[in-house]
Parts: structure tokens; C-alpha cells; sequence
């Protein structure tokens, strides 16, 4: 049972102040809608927290000023990123204006996810514990509470090896990321083979909620399936009405999860 | 499920000596009682603390100056909450003065408890992770060591589709309410299908205790289980007997509990 | 298997310091040994940090100056337990100048064990989530590595209700107390069937480091036995041999279990 | 998963710029590589924090200056090493200069395996909860993951009761140790019966890196076969391509580790 220490130094430097200090300024976050930054930094240290990523992973955020291009950051672990590691690249997933810094192999995943569907406005990929034993086994994730209601209308699971053969498993090119999108379908989330998750949602902070929760519901239905006797899931009805509601609770959890990570944000 | 220990660092502002301080003003705060409202307040904060709630979740009491009143959190999550965000609600759920606060979809739960139950003086609700399972299950929750022992009597699985159909699986109205109320009968704990649990008590001590200890008890009976052999639970008669020394120890965990969550209260 | 993050706030009031203090003053704790009382307070805030413990389980100690009597805390948590806390208690139990302080119900555990085996000189009393489930189980406790080489002997499961029929559970007096110790013979740890357990050893640290590694060896146990194939146990004779090591290594543990709780000392 | 808030207080004294001073002083660090060194702390550090060693288990590098000797610390709790705790040892792990600090008895595993495997460039041996159960076990471990891609070949069990019988289970001598590095063969981990692990790599972050995916590997395999369907694992081939991708992406993961444990450095 993991317990944190987390600590408040005297006075926290308003870190969020930088952002539209940024946007007015030269700096390369000029332009960028400070919100969704702040979301993205809030969302990948969140997940970082939780262990739902550990040194890998990513928190992408379509470009609201410029909807073929999208903002993610450096190269970098999510418990690490701040505003000031925000890159764009456009739709193929080529930075904008690299300036030397090292970017993810796997932007492709959100580079052909945003392509195929318009109304995703965020992406989250995470090597989830919870969920990669889902990914490599034929017992189907299914929503067994109302949080994780969304994965009420069926989970893919996406297996690289079934079109590209033996691979390092990584989502490292365009034609990649598109069977990954084509295999997500309407779909909120996919699993990948061996390897963990994508989610999606019309905001940074919907796809965050995804990704934990399909975390915690993952761990739930192998606790559940342990106990030995038939399990009861939430129906297709059940979870479109319940999914409705996660939308409207939202802002409860986030802002919880804001004030969790402002202390590591603040050093 | 990640839990917390915060750090008081240089001095600590004494915070409960706020709460007489509100009672005695013309704050939302007067007329309530002191030692109830401290008591949510630990209890929210605790069973964030120990992962049995996380953003989500409630506890809350009869308000013993008008006990067809109950007094609980507005709508917030419970590692948030403060003296100054609990309010008053009449017997329906209705709140007595909302002051434009939003407020718990599911206060049901909780008004529709207190109606019928006159013994019960709390009400705890969680989506208690080591709960969620046997919410689904066939396997019944069952008592399996001495502090769990207040559910040696049984613990009645309230399925909400089974009088309302497809739902948002919430507690979202007073009918609703009463179902669940009639299924947790005069139980101490009720299981809610695909949700979480209810659990009651005669203090706000004595049901956070019960929500801690249901969860816990529920972890140990899946690990029992998972052994693959025959296991042995305690008898009723063991139960009840053990259950009323629970009674007589709370104050030795309460007292470990309000030191604990005590730093998150000074920040 | 948790662990943290212990913190040195600015500088350490060096509160080992104050035990011989204590010792040459008139205060209760005038006579005690030092040693000894530190190793009760390091014990049973290690064994609450790794949740061994949480709000009960008790850590005492053969008053090396008396050794018919025991040295243990007064009633209280463990994580909260300090040198100031602990009391001496005669053979049968009974503190010698109680002051009014309240104690632990069943300090029979401790009192018929000093009064069954000479040899021991430590007595640690514990809810430990590892090995409950093996109290209420068939399936035998049995040594899974090393550090856990002091089960390999056998390990006794003592059920309350064999001989005193339907109880609180507790160990509230002499005779069960006494039924107790006869269960644990000349073993190391002995299960309490719907309880916890009860570990001995010739020194506080050796009875920590057992209470410690029993929890640790049934979790791997768990997780073995769920891998679904044949496992494979320390004989009795490797148990014996690698039980050595562990007397000779335990201080390398201890001293980073004293700097891991020294900060909840410090505060 | 374990992760954890790291914070610096107040203003850290840059530890690093110690090394250096050390190497330049008559210190007993004279002449060795202050970079191998600072990642032997931590590397020692980081496996701590995430309970993949306790109060045992060693992190060691051959010496890059004198490649039949490697570097170690004196026996130690790994969380508590530090940059003046390693010392340098023979082809046969007897210390060059121990200068009364007491070593690790099974400096052996080291030794032996830097003697048979001339591209090993730095050896880590843990306690890991996740590996043990698989080493008393007829499951395999293999890689379920990209990030365990290096399991993919195939993992040893090496069993010393097969040649040594009824032992104390440690490599306590040459002998021995030759066993176990001829078990490990030409990959990159072998299990220990009842023990542990040892993983090996041609850098100390690459052999860390594998010590925590091991282990983590090992949960989630335990996971996706407690689901009770089919698992699917890495083929050989993807294994050696994914593993390939982890050299690229170690220091991203490393970056991070070194900020997680600066603040205990800075003690």
C-alpha cells in the first residue's frame, strides 16, 4: 500500500503565472493556449503520481488555434514536464520548430489519432500496469464500475505483430500510428499488444481521467475475475448514462489532482 | 491506490481552534457542532489518505441539534474538505441554505439513510477499491478477521437495475435512496452493484472505522480466496461479540488518524 | 512493500538523547534500559510505517533487570508509540504503576509467552495483512526465501474457538493467553486464526525482523501459489542454516529502519 | 508502483561536486570514476525506492580504470550508500583495501560473473517480491512487455541446492559464485532459487534499468495469467528488437530516477 510524502515548501511560487509570461513573450510557447498547457503539465504529472506512467508516456493536446497540429512535450519523463518542454508538430508529427530538442519516437501515435478523429481534442499512451496483462490476454476489459463507464461499448486491443510482424513493438511511424487509429475506431481507448494503452476524450483533462480510470477499473475487474465466481459488468445502456455523468464530475477529481502535483511543480 | 502523509513543516497553524471560531460568528458555521463537523472533516480526509476514496465519495452526520437535518461536504473532494464547506440538509437533501455552493448529486444516499434508520448518526460512501469487486460478484463478503467483525451479520449487494433499469448507476433522487436504504435493512454496511458501498454507525468514528474495515476486510477475503483452499470466517457469534470491542478501541486508531491528516488541515 | 521517503527537517532534536535523561531522573521510566526502550519505539514505528501494523499491534520487551516482568507501551497506536509511552508489567500482566494510563487488553500475548519460553527475550503482536489470510486458510505458511528462513520450521495456527468456544477474538486474560503460547511451543511465530499473528525472538530486533519478514514471506507465498504450478520451499534444513544469517545481518537492516523513522521522532 | 514526490529542501548541496574532490584528495576514492560511482548511489538509491531491494541487495561496476577489479559498496543498506561507501575488490572479490569496514558476504555473485562475462560492465543483485515467487516456480518468467523485452531470450533459474545441497542459500564463496555466473550463462538475468535475482549489463544504468523491469515484468506476468486465459509474450525476435530500443531510451527514465533520490542524497 504505497503512501507518498508529499510536502509544501514555505510559499509556493505561482507557477501557473509563467504561462501567460510565456505566451506574451518570444518564447517558443508563444501562441499556445495557456490552459491547455497547463493541462497537459497538470495530466502527465498526475499520471506520474498515480503509476500509470512511470519514466515513459505521453499527454498530447490538439492545437485549438491550429486543429491539424498538436502540442506535446520534449522528449522527456511526464513526471518532469513542465510548460516550458511544450512543443507543436503538425499533422504527420513533425515538430514545428525542433530547436535542437529531442522528441518521442511514438508521436506518431497522436499524430494519426488526431487524423482520424476530429472530435479527439487530447491523447494520453501510457504503459499502464493495470492494464497491459489486459493487452496480452483473451479475457476482454470490461467496465465493471461507473468510472470507468466509458469502457462500457467494448475495448480493442490493437497487436502490432498482426500487420507488421516482428517489430520493437513501437508505434515509430506514420503507417503504424494509422493501423493503431483504425483499430481505436469510436472508440475511447485502445490497448496495445505487450506493450500498454491509448486514450482519448474532447479535452486534456477527459483523456487523463481515462487513462487512470481505465487503470483502476482494469485492476478491479482481475480482482474481481480472482474471486472465482461470475463477475456482472455494466451494461452498453449503463455505461453511455453513467459515462454522461463522469463528464459533468470532472472538475471535482481534477481539482483535487491539481493541488496533489502543485508542490512538485513549484521546486 | 496511493496514499498520502503530509509534513507539517515550521510551526502549525492550530486549525481546529478555527472551528469555535466559526460556531461562535455568523458564519454559515453557527449552531453547528464543533466535534461533528472535526470529525467529517478527519474522516473525509483519512479515507483519501488510506485510497478507500479518491476524488469521490462523502461522509456525513445527523445534525444532533435537529436530527431530521444531516451535515455534509458541498460538492468537493473529500482529501479537500474544510469545516467551512460542510452544510446543512433537511430530510430530503435539500439544502438549507446552498449560498450558491454546488452540492453531492447522490446526498440521497444519505437523507434517505437517516430517514429510516433513526439509530444511525453517520453515513460513509465510497467506491472503496478492495469493495468494487464483491459489488460484482457471486462470492459474498464475509467477516474475516476481528476488526471486520461487524460483517459477520451479512452484507446485503443493493443491485440498482434491479428496480430502475439502466441508469446512470447514481443515487441521483429520494426513490432511489429509499431502495437502497430498505436493502442495507439494519445493517451496518450495504454493497452497491458496479459503485462502491454504504457503510452507517452510531458516530462519525464508528462509520469511517467501518468503511476502512471493509475495505481492508475485502482484500484480505480475495487474498484467502486466491490461497485455493477452504477458508474460515468468523461466526456471527464471533462477530457480534468482536464488534462491540471495536467499540471500545476506536479511539486508539481516531487519535493516529487525526495526527495523520492533520499537515494536509495546516496547509 | 512500501517504502518512503524519510525526511530531516532542519536539525533533528537528537532524541535518543533524552532517554538516559529519563533514566537518571525520577521519571517513570527511571531503571528501564535504554537499549531496550528504543528498540520497542524504532519496532513498532517501522512495523506501522510498512503496515505490519496500523492503529493496534503491540512490540514489548523482557525487562532485562527483572526478567519475570515486560516492558511495553501504554495503549496507544504504534506509529505513535514513544519512549515516554512504555510501562513495565509483571508476570501475569499487570502494570506495576499504572498512573492511570490506559493498556493494552490482550497483554496476556506478551505475559504467557516470557512465562512459557525463557529463551525469549522480544514479543511482537500483529494484524499483519500478509498473514491473515493464511490464519483463516488451509494452506500452510511455509518458507518461500531466506529472509523468511525462520518459518521453514513449521508454522502453528492457534483457533480461539477450538478451546474457548465463540469469543471476541481476544486475548483478554491468562489462560488464553496461556493457550496461546502453548500453541506457539518452541516455534518462532505463531497465527492467530481470524487475528494476526504473534513473533518471538531473543531480542527486540530479531522479534521486529520476524513480524516483519512473515508478512513479507506470505504475500510471496500468495504470489507464488497464484502462479498456478508447483512450488518450491526452504527444506527445514536450509531453513536452519539461512536462519543464522539472518542474526548476523539484521543490523544492517535495523540501522536503515532507525534513520527511516527518525523524522516521526524528530517532529 | 510505487512513485514518489521528491523535494528538495531548502538549497541542496551539490553532492556531486564531492566526487570529484574526492578523486583529486588521499581519499579512498582516489583514482576512481566519480561517473561510475555516482551511478552506483543511484542506482542503490532508486531500487530502494521502489522496494526492488530492502535492507540487502547490491548494485556494483567492474572498474573501468583496472577491469579485473569491480567497485561495491561496504556492507550497507542500499538506500543509505554513498559515494564513500564504495571500495574496490579483486577478480575475487577479496577488498584491495578494506581499512576495517565490513563487506558483503556475497561479493562472490560479482566477482564471478565479472570474471566469466567480459562484457559485463556492472551487476546488481536484488530480493525482488516480484521475481521470488517465479524462482521457487515451474512458470517461466518471460517478457510481457517492451520495457522486459531483455527476458525475452529466456531467463535461468539457478537452484544452489542442485550442486551444494542443504546450503544457508547465499553465495558465500568463489565456488559458488562460479555456479551461479555459469547458470546466468550469456544473458542478462538469472533467478535465485529462494533468494533473488542477479541482472548484469554493459553500463550500471542498463543493469539497474533491468533489475526494476524484471521486477515489474514479473508482477504483470503474475497478473495476466491470474486472469486465466491465454497470455501472449514477446517472441524472441521482438524481444531483441524492443531490448535494443532500451538502450536509446535509458536516460529518460534515468534523468528522472537521479532527481527522485537527489533529495535523500542531500540529507
Amino acid at each position: 500500500m504505497p503512501s507518498r510524502i508529499a510536502l509544501v515548501l514555505l510559499s509556493l511560487t505561482p507557477w501557473l503565472a509563467a504561462v501567460p509570461a510565456h505566451a506574451q513573450s518570444q518564447s517558443p510557447l508563444a501562441g499556445m493556449p495557456p490552459e491547455v498547457i497547463e493541462d497537459i503539465v497538470i495530466g502527465s504529472r498526475v499520471l506520474a503520481d498515480f503509476g500509470v506512467v512511470d519514466g515513459f508516456g505521453h499527454v498530447s493536446a490538439r492545437d485549438p488555434a491550429n486543429p491539424s497540429h498538436f502540442l506535446m512535450s520534449r522528449s522527456l519523463a511526464p513526471a518532469l514536464v513542465t510548460a516550458d518542454d511544450i512543443m507543436e508538430f503538425d499533422q504527420d508529427g513533425n515538430p514545428v520548430d525542433a530547436r535542437g530538442r529531442s522528441i518521442f519516437l511514438e508521436r506518431f501515435i497522436h499524430a494519426e489519432i488526431y487524423k482520424t478523429r476530429p472530435d479527439v481534442m487530447a491523447v494520453v499512451h501510457t504503459h499502464s500496469p493495470g492494464v497491459i496483462p489486459f493487452s496480452v490476454s483473451k479475457t476482454p476489459l470490461r467496465a465493471i464500475f461507473h468510472n470507468g463507464a466509458f469502457l462500457a461499448g467494448g475495448v480493442p486491443i490493437w497487436d502490432i505483430g498482426k500487420n507488421f510482424g516482428a517489430t520493437d513493438m513501437l508505434v515509430r511511424n506514420n503507417e503504424i500510428g494509422k493501423s493503431l487509429a483504425q483499430a481505436l475506431g469510436d472508440k475511447p481507448v485502445v490497448l496495445m499488444r505487450g506493450h500498454g494503452d491509448a486514450t482519448v476524450g474532447p479535452t486534456v483533462k477527459m483523456a487523463v481521467f481515462r487513462a487512470y480510470y481505465t487503470d483502476v477499473n482494469a485492476r478491479l475487474e482481475s480482482q474481481a475475475i480472482a474471486l472465482g465466481t461470475e463477475v456482472t459488468y455494466l451494461t452498453p445502456e449503463e455505461g453511455a448514462k453513467a459515462d454522461a455523468v463522469n463528464f459533468t464530475v470532472i472538475d471535482r477529481i481534477w481539482n483535487l489532482w491539481k493541488q496533489q502535483v502543485q508542490p512538485s511543480l513549484a521546486k
